[in-house]
């Protein structure tokens, strides 16, 4: 890979980098804006080429991108486009584009082409991007692919399949090197040089016994700084830490990051090396684990653009749903003080405001749980204090929000209805923060995802106390 | 710090080893849960030592803790608590614990701290470390810490704070390998080997030419894998990513993420290799960028469980006004129709129904859109085809809702009723599809952040359009 780089661009880099002071600068080039983002005038030359049908001039714009472009270009365009634009440039879809390209967008071009071509994609690719590949299809279409594969390939591919998806063992590459600890710092060289069935790329050598088990680990930087005498073993750290094959990504994630990892072991049950997480990987999953959990508590599923719209209707449907029966619930509520509102037109006016500044605080509160909890920062050992926390915020929001309702709706109703709808404010806020704490600390205990449906039942809370408070006090004081 | 993990972790982990069959595995101990979360049993033993007074029990339980792990264990702990803490186990506050804590936590034990103490602490970390450690004190103590520091770090501190906060240059780490471009791969083993102001860890080697500019990078791997004789102009990539030193943080992460990348030169203006980015920090950066924006789209500001209360009072409390202001201009449509509840209070029992869904159905729109335009795939090229797409999902979605409450409501109420909100219900959700995608592309095209504030004008619009939609065909088509 490195020599194939270094020939494509020795001519066009130096050009670049004596004219620009920046050699080979990705950003603000012709293609790309100042965030990297590839500019709208380009994709649109290529989009006339495609309709013009001209294959060759649609080459020669994409030729110069970056692997991860061309993915990002095809994302850009729409399904028609994509199709047109693989086909016009066969030899430039290579395993990195694939590798790159957004779940959804894989899949679909992936459905549309035969068996054997997908064979031969999924060969190109290391194992971890390989089962992307194929995790997603049907079962017949799976079988079917891994069929066509040579015996090495398919024995891995399906050794990761075994794996329940969204674990280490799924997403672990099983290329990595492992040598035996009687070794010194030269013979480890000398090795890596002679070795044949060696990855390219490599970020750490793991160093195991005579059963396999990862006994230590060392950093390529140490390896060049050591003279070549000196025994791996006192190179070598011995405190590292491993990911057991079953571990959920979203941990896999929490530990690279907590422990600053550029690569970690992952083990089978009986600790033995099975293979490699790289934090090339790791970095997508933490990205999606933590972005995810806005889409989550929205009820929006995956929230992939390029999601098919069945999908993301299916998804988002039955949230909308859900929400429909806490709504009702809320209604009931109001439906109890119909006979008060008949009286009094400025209680149906008012109660909105009380159930909104609600859904608003419990939502704020949510969040940072919800974050908290998937950060490993809220556990049970500080459950009680974040929770006495958030009540002492939501006291200040209800009391500053409170006045503000209050004043005014004495203003321009009457003081004692100001009254009533500042209790109910305060009330409400305090509400929705004791919601906004527990609700996901308890779908959390019942290991149930807090993001996924904290919300339905915090907005259902504070719309239904929201009404209740404020018609409720109003009727009890005497309002109407 | 090999050979003292090494010293350090030599007997235990052996005993450990031969009983567990997988050596210094971190998960699943008797201080860590099997989600690597330290046990509240454990916590607690360390609060009870503490509360007796017991330095010496506290040290004892804390020693065989990794860095990450005691920084967790202060974080769990509350203000006293954490002080204490510090006191007992002051050899073992290294600098990878500071490095290691929340940032609300370490401003408040470094403010704590006489200048000279934290000038000791800065002097141990990394510049990027120290940067973080001082950059959000008062320009007073900042100004007492960097008098104490040596002129090396002071300067290299300096320089970070020229830049401004969350560029790569404020971030980026000011210790790597650059060699120039006639080396061999064996002088450059043997300058690797004998350099003495080289960092320990690294994890590629930049080539830079006599200006100082990065003409390609090696990954560590390559040379060890290369005969000493061949050129290492031969050997390295010269097709690299750099990263211009203004660069928001974001785009960084977006960068290590597009593109792979384990570590980055970092050039100045002129195209100067200035500094690194490695990505253990960048994975923090992607997951802070990633994580934030439910917290931003919830009005939580930052959001953290360890912000001060007045902090995080000030953040949402704005947040909370600003939808007490949107809250009025909905209260204000229900006014308009005041005599038309007066006659059908089931006007005001079913209002809140549309305005919930469409609020729902603008939030779910808006977390995919907001998300979309973080990851750079929604994009100035494909606005209109996301647009549609959102239109189609809003109209699949506002006819299945409102088929339901239709039904419903002309089962109980009147069909004529059934028929009007069911009618609010489609017009509702659609302009919630509308609102959702439209006003974070506006926000970003003004080039502000659009998970900031679209939730306040997307809830806006769906509880104004929700009202006045369904009271309004109500009076239109004459129910009352």
């Amino acid at each position: 890979m490195a020599d194939e780089a270094l020939l494509e661009k020795d001519v066009t880099d130096e050009d670049a980098a004596d004219e620009a002071g920046r050699p080979d600068d990705r950003i603000d080039d012709e293609r790309h804006d100042e965030d990297n983002i590839l500019k709208p005038e380009f994709v649109n030359k290529v989009e006339d080429a495609l309709e013009d049908g001209d294959s060759e001039r649609a080459y020669e714009l994409v030729e110069p991108l970056h692997p991860a472009d061309v993915a990002d270009l095809l994302e850009l365009l729409d399904r028609e486009e994509r199709r047109q634009l693989a086909a016009a440039i066969t030899d430039l879809m290579t395993s990195e584009v694939v590798a790159e390209l957004n779940d959804f967008v894989r899949d679909d071009m992936m459905e549309a082409l035969p068996a054997a071509s997908v064979a031969q994609i999924a060969e190109q690719l290391e194992t971890d991007d390989a089962v992307q590949l194929i995790e997603d299809l049907d079962e017949e279409d799976r079988q079917a692919i891994l069929a066509e594969l040579d015996d090495e390939d398919r024995i891995a591919i399906e050794s990761a399949l075994s794996y329940p998806e969204e674990t280490a063992g799924r997403l672990m590459s099983r290329e990595f090197v492992a040598v035996p600890e009687h070794l010194t710092v030269g013979g480890l060289i000398d090795f890596l040089r002679e070795g044949r069935d060696l990855p390219n790329d490599f970020l750490e050598v793991f160093v195991v016994d005579e059963k396999h088990h990862p006994v230590g680990t060392c950093a390529l930087s140490w390896i060049l700084r050591t003279p070549r005498a000196i025994a791996l073993a006192d190179v070598m750290k011995r405190d590292q830490t491993l990911i057991p094959a079953m571990l959920d990504q979203e941990e896999v994630g929490n530990m690279f990051q907590k422990y600053a990892l550029v690569s970690a072991a992952v083990i089978d049950e009986s600790g033995r090396l099975v293979g490699q997480m790289t934090v090339d990987d790791v970095v997508h999953i933490i990205a999606e684990e933590a972005g995810e959990d806005a889409l989550l508590m929205s009820g929006a599923g995956e929230g992939d653009i390029n999601e098919p719209i069945r999908d993301a209707y299916s998804a988002r449907v039955r949230w909308l749903v859900a929400n429909l029966g806490t709504a009702l619930v809320a209604s009931g509520i109001i439906y109890l003080f119909g006979a008060a509102i008949e009286q009094l037109v400025a209680l149906a006016v008012l109660m909105p405001i009380v159930a909104s500044i609600g859904g608003n605080a419990g939502t704020q509160t949510m969040a940072v749980t919800v974050r908290a909890i998937a950060m490993n920062q809220l556990t049970r050992s500080n459950t009680r204090r974040i929770l006495w926390r958030e009540m002492r915020v939501a006291l200040l929001n209800g009391v500053t929000i409170a006045v503000l309702i209050g004043l005014g709706t004495a203003a321009i109703f009457t003081p004692l209805l100001g009254g009533v709808i500042a209790a109910a404010m305060v009330v409400n806020v305090m509400v929705a923060g004791l919601a906004g704490v527990l609700v996901p600390v308890i779908f959390d205990r019942l290991d149930q995802d807090p993001a996924v449906a904290s919300s339905v039942f915090v907005t259902m809370i504070t719309d239904s106390m929201g009404f209740f408070a404020f018609l409720g006090l109003a009727v009890a004081v005497g309002v109407v």
